[in-house]
């Protein structure tokens, strides 16, 4: 088919066993109705002529429904979707998938235009659809990539299968609703899903809290790679998950990368390997949380029956958490059904492997008593470091063995210690590498066998054949500029990732410098750019994908544009800025970052920002739904003077005890002379944001009531700080938020 | 075996395909241990030498664990369980039973010696066990008379049977906890039961609104008759019920025989026959419920994705009600936490038969609007009255069959309606009586396939095969008596039902007569019983099973004691009075009822009760939790004289909106002089009593503030009452009450 009244036709007339073919090139603003009825013997089926020829572009979408559907080997790129999901497993409310599936396609930066729009990329209805061999990445607007749905008896029991895909890196959304997976919701969290989610690749998928969001019951969570992920798998409702044989692979550094967390009741977690996670709290390896005692639908059900047994816990901090989001210290701001004060009940934590090559003081964490959970048959190598005796974990001197994949695990050595033999324990018939348990049987996660060597990073094993998402690395280019057209110019020219280097002298702009890519702008010397645009446009303009380092360089306006700023709409990617060692001065913003823009990262180093009438404003995300404009705001040995108002303006409306964001490190830096604009009265404005470091600045002669106000139950610090003639830095325990939920 | 020392010993010893049998004769106090491994053809059976004589009595009980075990024959009556169970398929917390059976059993009154003690009869643990072909009957006490517990792995996904046993009458318990049958706890709602409830008869099971509780998931009610029951099979907590192919048996005239209540999501309500049924509202035949948006575990999750279809509805007025237990209304007086705001979702009310034989303008209820219901395929024969039109169900012309059991059914003439073919619709493959669907398919319960001759009400189709219920009827017996010596002892020997007349004079009394059983106490003219017995006791001691008929006395005390009055303690079963053409007097109780104790009915007519302290005391059930002392208190006719407080108390403490009870009705009586020393300054308490009618009587010279307050939220209702120098009626639409859960 050459166009999409062709490829309607060919839907239309087509039969069991039909393959329609799609021409190779690109598909612009289509509307793909797949429909029709095979049979399990013969599909019929949708294929790239070349697989990963076709490209799915412009305003389009896809949605199947009907019996043994398959579609194969598209890309969809360079667009979004006209609907609330880009493939959709069902044409109409009646109108559902049954056997039908989608293999070997990309989904790369599919999405739209506002963050604060969201959407699905891949959204099942009907029973045992599938979603095989796969390229997911990128996306940076709001709603999970992949959601299983189950309101309607046709899409219960679905027994989805949800396999061998490559979940490539998605960016940190900033706030809630960015998971990569969710299976249900908690409207139809009573309900059987029987989806499994299997031997798939998550590599960065750092969206938010929940990599994976079991809201349904029945669910299998098996053979998976959670790779340099900042989230969890997370049982957040629904009961009865089996999570077996995962990888959970850390850095050893990254707090952020989590394990499992459970809620609810009766999950099984089996043969799972953590290695060098570092996640506390919310994000340890193992998290049970306390639930509400009579919780309501949405929010957290007790902890019962729940089995975790077989696992291996290597270079991991504290592997076990108990009563984690127990908030009863908090009872008094907020409301009774809101306290999470029910412990687990009827857990058993037994026959795990923990080893830490460096010993750990407390392997358990009780934030609340573990007195419903029995611990049995675990053993520890602790590097001899003595820790809070427990019964059922037993110090021993364990040793690695390399198992491949820069993997090593303990796998000998504790043959003779006694398995606990649980209810329903002979249904764990295999270890994580599929090894029977029926002969020389021995507790942790991965049997005695022999040579073993793991590919499990070996990303050809997942996603689509025809799609790698590895960038060979290339040396930047350098550009030399002499003068304000050059500059022009060649940012234009630049490759992403190059440098655009300024002779020495003085830089005039009058229209603002476009940012759409990963750029350097630096000078050796100390450069000038003088901007004298019109009135609150920047000189620097931050565009979707525009990730610029600004090195070295004085930047300077007449006091009513912006240095630096987003764009007011259709930020459909993220920016990013990093400012070292350069002058900022006479702009009416230093910072201006809109609604719906967002930014991983923004760091500001040995920097100074002086005679503005504003600072960093980034306090648009005013939708209380827990958004907020970075992820990360870093401020080092800076030098604020005669900053007007709005001196670090950063803000999070909308409490959700889970997701955990918004950072802001403000340290070594010195502000003089300012926020004598600002209304409230208070220098550094950083509501809501839930780790706040303010340490070792001065503050001088800032006519201000309050140089800052802390929130004394999250993560808001300051230490080292010199106060003089500028207000003080007050602690609220417990700041009153709208609930978001 | 002789005895429980012999029956210990073969139970330790026994092996697969052990028969222990146990002599004939009493075992009292027992506490039967039954553990033991046998095998599914080798099971190790305990049986009665013969089937119904051996007898359980005293302190006994019996607990179960292991594997393959079978019980047979035994006669649980005459004592109670030292535990909270008589029955229970475990012996520990951990060892349960599997594959246990107890079968051919009866449990009779074996009841709690007090009424707040709550047990259970039968508690099942673990899985694949049975109760089949018992008797139970005649629980009094608090506790459902069968519970299947869920908590712990070994316990779900059970599959127990419970099937063909006759559930005997279990008397109205006064408040909640009185069900013949719980399916698990809101606790482990979230858990996969598979029980199956099947063949039963339920034969006057009264004890509370909700004869079947189902509180999990995927169980399976079939088959069984509803005969006369008080209450309503609720799919209260869990999902995924079918309920399917039952009988629901009325007698065109009493409120309280309930159908089906749904709560929830994706029950199945197929093949069941509604007859007869008068219930409305929460007892309607078909009764969807309002949910509580984002509802607490306990209370009501929304009903969503629910199937009624293939029913018949013959003689039932206004038989489906939506939006039941919607109270918008009441948001001012109860928690947003408790407001039933969520209307049904996604719900099917598709090819189902009515007939009315006496028309029904409203054969659909909307106490909420039914917008989330499809409605197809349904028709009504309404005798040709009209109703409001509602697309999906078609008035007809229908004629009605006989189909045996005396009941008649509309079979045939509407083979012509098109059948409604919902999701799955193909898995319901019978009819009511087993036929296939596959082959002349049409709506209703049951397909027209010739003669058909129902003997579902047969009772020896049910329970145990050596016991029979149904009682000969007997001539009573009158003893005439003439002095008081002769009225005591014949008060003695005669025999339940019987008379005790007394011919004309005067009966002195010093202590109190005992009334043990069913019993008239009467006289031709006017005889009078004196009693000068010991301060506050009473002149007629009202004991477990003492059910008095007083007809046509004069009852005389001295001020101190009390005319009638339960026991203190150890009322281990319900009592019941009528005071017909009597005058009591000099009293300082008129009726005094004890906490504790229960009459399913008190009535007073045509009687006077004058010069006395307290009149009619019913509020000692003071645990503020649903209880109360009589369901129905009736006062007609009546003159009450003098009596200076608690004239009439009448006390339910503790608010739970579907338990219904508490039944004051009052009529054509005088009370003159009364509640002059009522501290409250109210002549009639009845605090808390949901059905209250206050009508045509008359007040006259009561030096009290109210003559009652009534809660105009529940059916508290007065008319055509004289007042005279008595205070008012007041009505106060919504009284704070304490939540019970």
């Amino acid at each position: 088919m050459a166009n999409i009244a062709e490829l309607n036709d060919a839907v239309k007339n087509a039969k069991p066993g039909e393959n329609i073919v799609l021409a190779n090139g690109v598909w612009k603003d289509v509307q793909i109705k797949f429909t029709g009825k095979g049979t399990d013997n013969n599909p019929i089926t949708i294929k790239a002529e070349t697989s990963g020829e076709v490209f799915i572009e412009g305003v389009s979408n896809l949605e199947i429904s009907g019996e043994y559907l398959e579609v194969e080997g598209l890309f969809f790129r360079n667009g979004q979707s006209p609907t609330s999901n880009v493939i959709a497993f069902r044409t109409s409310e009646k109108d559902v998938a049954n056997n039908c599936s989608v293999s070997n396609c990309v989904i790369l930066d599919f999405n739209n235009l506002e963050r604060d729009k969201d959407n699905l990329w891949v959204q099942f209805y009907g029973k045992h659809n599938t979603l095989d061999h796969c390229y997911l990445a990128g996306k940076t607007n709001g709603g999970p990539t992949v959601r299983v749905d189950l309101k309607g008896n046709q899409s219960i029991r679905n027994y989805h299968q949800i396999v061998n895909n490559h979940f490539g890196p998605r960016p940190r959304k900033g706030g809630a609703r960015g998971e990569t997976i969710q299976l249900g919701s908690s409207f139809t969290s009573m309900s059987p899903s029987n989806t499994t989610i299997a031997n798939n690749l998550f590599e960065a998928c750092n969206g938010e809290v929940e990599i994976i969001s079991s809201k349904t019951n029945f669910n299998i969570i098996k053979n998976n790679v959670f790779y340099k992920s900042e989230g969890s798998v997370v049982t957040r409702h629904g009961n009865y998950c089996l999570i077996d044989g995962n990888y959970f692979i850390g850095d050893g550094e990254n707090e952020n990368y989590g394990g499992i967390r459970i809620v609810n009741t009766g999950h099984w977690v089996t043969n799972n390997l953590f290695y060098n996670l570092k996640g506390q709290n919310f994000r340890s390896p193992l998290a049970i949380m306390n639930g509400i005692p009579k919780s309501p639908l949405n929010r957290y059900n007790q902890v019962t029956d729940v089995v975790v047994a077989y696992n291996t816990y290597v270079g991991s901090n504290s592997p076990w958490q108990f009563g984690v989001g127990t908030n009863i210290a908090q009872s008094d701001v907020l409301p009774k059904s809101e306290i999470r004060s029910a412990r687990p009940l009827r857990t058993e934590v037994v026959n795990n492997v923990i080893y830490n090559s460096v010993g750990d003081a407390n392997p358990i964490i009780e934030h609340d008593k573990a007195d419903g959970v029995t611990f049995a048959s675990n053993i520890i190598h602790n590097d001899g470091v003595e820790f809070a005796k427990r019964d059922g974990l037993t110090p021993a001197e364990l040793t690695l063995t390399n198992i491949g994949s820069d993997i090593s695990a303990p796998i000998t050595g504790f043959d003779d210690v006694e398995i606990y033999n649980g209810f329903d324990f002979e249904t764990i018939t295999e270890d994580l590498l599929g090894k029977p348990r029926s002969k020389s049987n021995q507790i942790g996660a991965i049997l005695n066998s022999g040579n073993i060597n793991l590919d499990v990073l070996d990303k050809t094993k997942y996603g689509a054949n025809w799609y790698s998402n590895v960038v060979e690395a290339k040396e930047p280019t350098t550009h030399t500029v002499k003068n304000s057209d050059e500059l022009v110019a060649k940012l234009k020219v630049a490759d992403n990732g190059d440098v655009v280097e300024l002779n020495d002298g003085s830089y005039a702009i009058t229209e603002s410098l476009i940012i759409n890519k990963t750029i350097t702008i630096q000078s050796k010397g100390k450069a000038e750019i003088l901007y004298d645009g019109a009135a609150n446009t920047p000189a620097l303009a931050l565009h979707p994908y525009g990730k610029l380092t600004l090195k070295n360089l004085k930047l300077k306006g007449t006091n009513t544009q912006y240095a630096f700023a987003s764009l007011k709409e259709n930020m459909s990617n993220h920016f990013g800025l990093e400012v070292l060692d350069s002058e900022i001065s006479n702009f009416n913003f230093a910072l201006k970052v809109y609604k719906q823009s967002f930014a991983e990262e923004i760091l500001f180093k040995n920097t100074s920002i002086s005679n503005c009438k504003n600072g960093l404003e980034l306090s648009e995300e005013t939708n209380d739904k827990g958004d907020y404009n970075t992820e990360y705001l870093t401020i080092n040995n800076c030098n604020f003077n005669n900053v007007e108002q709005n001196v670090i303006d950063y803000y999070r409306g909308g409490y959700d005890e889970s997701t955990i964001g918004g950072n802001l490190l403000l340290s070594n830096s010195t502000f003089t002379n300012c926020g004598a604009k600002e209304k409230n009265r208070m220098l550094l404005n950083h509501r809501g944001i839930v780790n706040v470091n303010i340490t070792k600045n001065t503050f001088k002669n800032n006519p201000v009531e309050y140089v800052a106000i802390l929130w004394g139950a999250k993560n808001n610090v300051e230490s080292e700080n010199i106060l003089s003639n500028s207000g003080k830095i007050k602690t609220e325990e417990n700041l009153k938020m709208k609930l978001m939920y």
